[in-house]
């Protein structure tokens, strides 16, 4: 049996790599060997033990390789082909696939999310991507592995917050927290048409970055009080959108402060313990307030669009790459990417 | 000058029937002759101090009656003609009521409400109504000031529930109380096509007519949990709208509990104190479900489409009215309504 | 080889019953035992040679059976289940697929259809149901074969008609045509909260039937001129929405002519020959108008929303079937069918 | 009486400048001293005495100015203010109005629109605005007159197309016709996300310019098959979007040609004879294809939205003003702007 390495969960505060089994294609399933990949935030949840994983499950769900295997009854692809397959990997045949909630495929909540959360994941030399048919996206010719690696998560859900904020030409839109996630919403924002683009954090190289993938003005919340800046900003007003990109109480309260009535909280965060609606930010119920939630949008057709943004050259989240691992060091990428060291944004991990 | 009465808030726990003079329509503004009108569970809150109104003014918002006066500038119209205004009254020029949130007219939270709220409202023999050309809403010949008596406010709100939560054809819609709200709320997922509705509430003459106003289940939850009878009833995966009609924290969140993942809460309620959001009820922000809060639509517009759909057939709200009274017992039609006296669902009161 | 009854094209003119071997079901696929099926305008258009199919095609595509065998990867299921199937049988896994263009599945028009069109279909004791687990759909216990039978076409496009139609609460809609899909817009746009349904046609029993489904208005365009009758009954304003069911020149004009500016064109016809867009009725462009197009919405998840309203009870399609006939009869039915004779609306095929 | 001068229609082929009274201003009205104004497509159609006005009045709809005088009940502005006024001007009050379709205001098609059409326009020294409160929209400071002159009418109509069009992110979008309005389609297209935009003319400086303003493509279609050349560019597809921005049967029908299943024409343009829809182009009604129109949206909210637009840096409109004429030689301008002479794109006329 041949093996490969692969980053494997093995109990609350130990990923580690190991050897298995190089995984083979079922029925429309395909195997990919993966050229890039990366660590995701939620990977770091799942080393705390904040987020339950069997221990023993290869993890990592943001995969680029090329087609190594295809089952049966997978069509229309070729070995070596080169792929992005997304986080979420919907069926596109059940129920909530069938009505546009491929995210929560199979019908229970977050239900779509399977690599490195209910199947082995992309951190290792092949993975098996389920679905193949509705999964596999070609990367177009001229694209890098580390100009697509955005495309399967941060993008994906990044761009998400923006388009579920239902942004209009014009909108003011605030962006509470910069990290990976949140400067793809703030370049999504800018991509939808907001006129005025407010993005929130505390270290400086993500308020620059912001800065440079479409942010209009930044606040630095420790100098700065950003619910009052934005009403400042907005004539008393407050925003069109607020989205909501960390998690936590405070953002999320302060995305409902900021908004004007009738607007929209466009929430990305995971968030943990306790969270509560401040009513009187909500005007008691009475204010038209709009939240949404979204959960990282996947399937091959997400990931064309993606790229096809990609390859136009509006978005370039190259710069978001700050670090280059292989993956037999993928330990210590862990160990810097889960203490935000040395300005981390996002790492490359190569097999 | 010529006086009438009306009911005049004089501070909490005190709303009396007084004299004031008759008012008169500067540009732009109309007085109408009540002719009937009723009081609302938010004039309840008026009357214990809760929701805070300068004393002296008069309350009550929900006006039917005859144009008595006309202003400069309002065309169309006729003295002596049957009307009906909706409990918000836009202006129709400002920025919020131009992008389509009229009942934030003004640019703050709730800015529409203006009756019994900022300016005198209705509970009197005649009303001063702001921007008339925007809000006198002719009432076709054929229908009595009780059939039209729930469309300023609780139809219009109800309605706005289900229209807001987006139900589609072949939806399961729970809703959450069965109040004059949440009877409307049924009515309306009705009338948007759900196919399976739910009524929850503990009030055996409000689960029965909630029945007659469309809903197909009635769960009492003093003897079923309704969370659990709605998982069950729709095979473990939730309601794909849930509709908040009372404003607790237990309904808020038994509404997100009986959610499928991808659902909509929409939320009518008028909420006070804390209300937290149970970060397991809501997949911790990754089940892609929407939150929507409705502030009763106004406008002659709106006021025109409610009654074409009274005047339809389609839904017949005299039921709801269970007492009456003529203005002058008003202070007795406040203590039987704030203590639901009697199996008292809305009283019509008649100057 | 086992060999079974079908319904086979065999040239312009010419549908008739013949001898077929009974299929098998690939991976992904299953072969349904068809217990009732139903003829469509749209065969009418295939037997007269006006809807090019292949010569030896099995035509058909509104089946109710029972399932006969499961190909590989077909999970969930049971032989000997009753499933209803829709006429379109998307993928669920291809790009139009995955961004909800389902009955434009694999990427070119119409190819969502394939029952009857690309591959065999129904109007046979079995049938080969492709992408089984996006197309089988249980039949609710308590339901008749009789009563699901308009599911799979005419129930899921009249409906569509009314859902794209964009009908809000309080709409006047008119439909223009009765037959069996525009009597299914009719009871569509009751669903969805029209508050004045116009119908219009010249046979009597389908403007009675309209009647029954929900219309409020009946017009027989023989005596009175549809468009002059609609705008009279909305005080010269025209309808928020109109819904084409028949693809003609005329319905189509008539329709736009009968719309308000700012309204919406539902398209459900197909048209043949020229089609012209009348510049007067259509403000020149300036209107504010929309014009839908709607294919049958087809998949598993839209036969159970389909199947749970006749459940409710809220639409009874079983006034449709006029008439019934063993599949060894079919000839016969064509014959009745294609010459609208004897106040046919739909027949029930019996294998 | 004090008189002004202002551009007059005097009959067909005959716009001159003529000499009126000042007006003043009624209740609810205001009078603006225009600081620059343009000449719109539209009226040369009204010089060529193709679209009919009232012989005498004053034509023009593109206002720049200050305000002038304020007619009783218009509050929050202030004489000498600068402001721009929308093409369309809506009352905000009345039943189209209330319901989102301000361009339609009163009721009737168009009825928005009124400078130049219904009432006096603002090719003039001053020009009275109707139901001023909806309307004045005060320029941000720090703007010139020439950066937001193209917010009353083109940009808003481009953009409108392109908001219409509902464009996604990823999007291909084609936009035929690259005149000042096709040209702020295209940049409208930008500003949603469209991932490639295609733009086709003739006028070598015109796809210039559309690149310019965001195209990724051009095709001047004297040279190559436009159609051709979108379905090669999407692999045979088809683009998501087209956009008609010239009003001819050409590119009304090359749009549907250029559009995949499911697409959405967004029509622009004022057609004029007469409009076919081409069937097969149309999958025969069965493509799920959507044809959307979209008169200029007006109103001060929608300019204050434009305006942050030329704000924020977005969009730079100034290049299309090619040409620049005093009031007094407005002749002149129509006649160079009427024939398309000295690659005129857009005039800048000052009184």
């Amino acid at each position: 049996m041949e093996m490969m390495k692969a980053a494997v969960f093995e109990g609350p505060g130990r990923i580690a790599l190991g050897r298995k089994p190089v995984p083979h294609a079922g029925p429309g399933e395909a195997i990919v060997k993966v050229t890039m990949t990366t660590i995701c935030g939620t990977d770091v949840h799942i080393l705390k033990g904040e987020y339950p994983v069997a221990p023993g499950l290869t993890v990592g769900h943001e995969p680029v390789g090329v087609i190594a295997e295809l089952g049966a009854g997978v069509d229309g692809y070729t070995l070596g082909q080169r792929v992005v397959v997304g986080a979420i990997t919907p069926c596109g045949q059940c129920h909530p696939c069938l009505e546009g909630h491929q995210a929560q495929c199979g019908g229970h909540a977050i239900g779509g999310w399977r690599f490195g959360n209910t199947i082995d994941g992309c951190q290792a030399e092949y993975v098996r991507v389920p679905f193949a048919m509705a999964n596999l996206a070609p990367v177009p010719s001229g694209l890098s592995d580390e100009q697509v690696l955005m495309c399967p998560d941060i993008m994906s859900t990044g761009f998400g917050g923006a388009e579920n904020g239902a942004i209009r030409i014009g909108d003011t839109v605030a962006v509470f927290a910069q990290g990976p996630i949140g400067l793809c919403a703030t370049a999504g924002a800018r991509l939808r048409g907001a006129s005025r683009i407010i993005a929130v954090d505390t270290v400086p190289a993500r308020l620059e970055m912001a800065k440079r993938l479409g942010a209009d003005h930044v606040i630095d919340f420790r100098h700065t009080d950003p619910v009052e800046a934005i009403l400042e900003l907005t004539g008393g007003q407050g925003a069109d959108v607020a989205i909501e990109a960390l998690g936590t109480q405070q953002t999320f309260e302060s995305c409902l402060r900021a908004l004007r009535p009738g607007g929209t909280l466009s929430s990305l965060g995971v968030y943990s313990g306790k969270l509560s609606l401040p009513v009187d930010a909500f005007a008691a119920g009475l204010g038209d307030h709009k939240l949404i939630t979204t959960l990282c949008p996947g399937g091959k057709h997400r990931m064309r669009r993606l790229m096809d943004i990609v390859s136009s050259g509006r978005v370039d989240l190259r710069p978001l790459v700050t670090h280059r691992f292989p993956l037999d060091r993928i330990e210590e990428a862990y160990e810097l990417f889960a203490n935000q060291r040395d300005g981390v944004l996002k790492v490359a991990i190569v097999p």
